[in-house]
């Protein structure tokens, strides 16, 4: 993730002049403002702005005049219980406003969540840089023979040199490419909205993203998951560990409801009543189909 | 808008304590946060929190890693041409959250804006004070002879009396009922969830409402226009004085292009265009319906 | 429900008069089309519309060129699996368009789903009919003792006497009152948009509806739950009848996996897992709270 | 647009089968049903399914037991009293879903309207078909020299050669990569989720996209607008012959008010009256920048 020295200086010159303010703060992500959390091998996470806190979910939640409780205690009571309850509105009260950078097939899954503000650098406006996401060897992984949406066994040997080689030569061909059609020395130069369509879906791109805690939960409870992919999950556990900075009451139960929790069908919570009361129960006597079975086994076993 | 004692120690503890963040900070509108800007009898808007400035927009638009330009000036035009081309996305940077008390039938108004995140004081889990919205003798309106959807003139004299009779007697009494049905003095007292049935749509509510910019430009434009109910309107005139103060030259642009601007119509632009030219155009030879031409002159005409 | 024998002719119209369409249609909703069913004492749910059928999830599902798959099994383990993994999209390609009579105060927890359409009957432009909405004797609670936002025990004898006489007259004197001021006779008339200010909760106002499938599970995982207030649960259940005939393969997913399904946190999960291994495990060393445990224990005993 | 016997067939089965509904039909998109409107070079626009028609609008603007107005006469002027006043409600009750195929930078612009409904071919779980947007001669435009988000003339000669002759050659050596990493003949193959990220931004996609008519109007005016690229204007255009059919009258009226209309500025209302006084109003005059100033006089002016 090589920001330029300009980039860094004013990454700098914004952490240096703290100001005051009569809104609620929250220490523990102040720290992470402007920084670039690098994600891949060439992408990062920037926290630009924050609204709210821990206080600030409770303090909405009882349309209070102040903020937040007395007790802190009872703050972290009355959120865990917002969250096991689904009451959702109170964590739309906090929002986070990132700087991503990330390449464009992330991007495409990305803004499928739909309840976010977005300004996206314009390839109609402006020259994309020349980087590209290569995998790291140990990313680089087989097409998953049980899973037609997952990954298998890691490549090796020489089908995993090919596959860097044909990534890493296709890239500079499309990027060179790129800049020869929009060149302007001795030719008009084609359109930077046209040239744009021959760089391949590993090119990075970057945005401002803009959400509230509720719809940043639910972003994170798929992309932080196990059957996330992989190159969106390590963004997901980037912002995790700014939310927990951010809100550690929120973070908390989201781990525990959300996270660390699992949901059971009419069928699953049947048969485990019967199991605990000492039936032997199998997929053949539960109801379900084999894939359901696999996930309740998840569930219930260590 | 009565405060009680408690609520104005607890807005000016609030007020007390400054803290240093990174963030960017506006300072026009730092000095309304958490006081009470008060709208109609009982009625209220505190500014809770806020997101980003002018400089954020900027920022935003070009998807920077500093804050705004480097010249102020050059924000300004940006912002204009932002605004004179649709360019939402940028405004959607700026984050604003508001406590408001308002009357139901109001809120009911409000809430229809739907990108907006809000947690509403419970009659389910809470009793309502008695707060009710008795209109100033100015704003006792006749209906409109003209327009289904408005006011005439100001009602005056016995009339205007026997409204105010009306609504004060009714409004106690359906309180006094009200309580009267929770009382668990000798009786087991009706649930909060039903008593509230009884509460006509002038008693008092209040939320907190969270949005962004672009859509708070998007509620001011249709709420703190002519046409707007007068109830509504007051409350969008109390925030536009904050917005202005908040992020000055979105609003500068704001107002040129939406409050103070008029959209339109194909046949409006031709028979501006044969005005131009010397042509004397009437309703009937504009091709339009006497409501349009009736607006078209509204907007042509000082 | 007293729908006027126009409206009922205008619904019979309806019903008289079928189309030949190419579009793909669901036998079991059509026989729902414009009828009113009865909710509460004046209020209903009409299908006014729909978009779609178990097929049509499969098929965007697939992003496919015909309808759904061969194979109707086929179709209906698709839908489970696609509720199961949380694949909300492709449910989002059925809508259905309702009308629905309900009084304000249900409406007012309603509209709290944004993803939606509405129109509702406008009190500004036109005058709301003399309907309220009083309690059959076995839906007139007491307040909960146990939970602050729930009902207890039916009222019974000289208090429920009393309830109900004050809701009766309340209503009828405030409506007669709201004719009074709007009345032109003699006097010039409250203007509609203020005289509806003095209507009670209870009155009934009327809308259409408009929202995707994925949405409606989501409002009726919410409303057809036992912790909903009963007044707008009878609305959710309706619209359970109506969906189990339209989409009958989502609906037994739906029903499954969300209605009778519930989910665990990791502590739960935990305890559950030393339970199945032999382990006696209580509240204090659960880890979990008293509610906690006390939901825990609905999910895990019959 | 090279449609494969199979998928062919599938369409002639769909539209081979008309079906009795209750439902309001709208004879007008009927038969525009499954069938392929060409787009550009491979893609297309299918309609496969709506819901409402211009009476809809009406019904639901009046919260009506029966279907629009009884004259159509009075349905045409209440749609353009709707559209003139931007109730924009009314318009969200009509609904349609479209299949459409399109280039990955096409799609990439189109996904930023939010609020629709979205389902895409997954290239984690599929492979994308050898595909590709390749412009035709007349449509292969320079860089603007006047506007950095924009077009200038058509590239001729050696140098339109040469840009073809890029797109081809690197477009075909992308996909024979693509599939040679997938390929699982000798090796393990590549996974499918990270194979795709070596295709090009002109590889062709395809969704299942549904949304109401008031998005898809503000879809159209900024997609069907003059300064919208090329590429997705050319859908744009499509869906405004689908959408003329479906609904006439709210066509004709978002013709008039939006695509044919324009807005001013308060600026610009001050100049306009001035001139209409006689007065010669110049850009030095007029207050306006230059760029506001050439926009006003294409107004104006013929």
């Amino acid at each position: 993730m090589p920001l330029t020295s300009d980039q860094l200086q004013e990454i700098e010159d914004q952490r240096a002049t703290p100001r005051q303010t009569l809104r609620a703060t929250a220490p523990g992500i102040e720290r992470h403002l402007y920084t670039a959390i690098p994600v891949l091998d060439h992408g990062f996470v920037r926290v630009i702005d924050y609204m709210g806190d821990d206080a600030a979910i409770v303090q909405a939640a009882r349309v209070s005049y102040g903020a937040g409780t007395k007790h802190v205690q009872n703050d972290e009571g009355l959120i865990r219980y917002l969250m096991r309850h689904w009451h959702s509105t109170p964590f739309e009260m906090c929002e986070i406003k990132l700087h991503v950078k990330l390449p464009v097939f992330v991007a495409r899954q990305w803004i499928r969540h739909r309840t976010a503000n977005v300004n996206e650098y314009s390839a109609r406006y402006s020259i994309l840089d020349r980087e590209f996401y290569i995998p790291a060897p140990d990313a680089l992984a087989a097409q998953s023979t049980v899973n037609n949406q997952g990954r298998g066994a890691v490549l090796e040997g020489a089908e995993a040199d090919r596959v860097l080689d044909i990534l890493k030569s296709d890239a500079t061909r499309a990027y060179d490419h790129y800049q020869e059609m929009l060149s302007q020395d001795g030719q008009q130069g084609l359109a930077r909205e046209l040239a744009r369509m021959n760089l391949p879906a590993n090119v990075y791109t970057q945005w401002y993203w803009k959400t509230d805690l509720h719809n940043l939960f639910h972003f994170l409870r798929l992309r932080a998951d196990a059957h996330a992919q992989y190159e969106i999950r390590v963004y997901a556990e980037a912002i995790c560990d700014v939310v927990a900075d951010w809100v550690p009451h929120a973070w908390a139960a989201f781990q525990d409801y959300r996270l660390g929790g699992a949901t059971l069908s009419g069928k699953a919570i049947d048969c485990l009543r019967r199991m605990l009361k000492g039936e032997e129960v199998t997929q053949e006597t539960s109801g379900m189909s084999k894939g359901e079975w696999r996930e309740f086994m998840g569930v219930v076993e260590d």
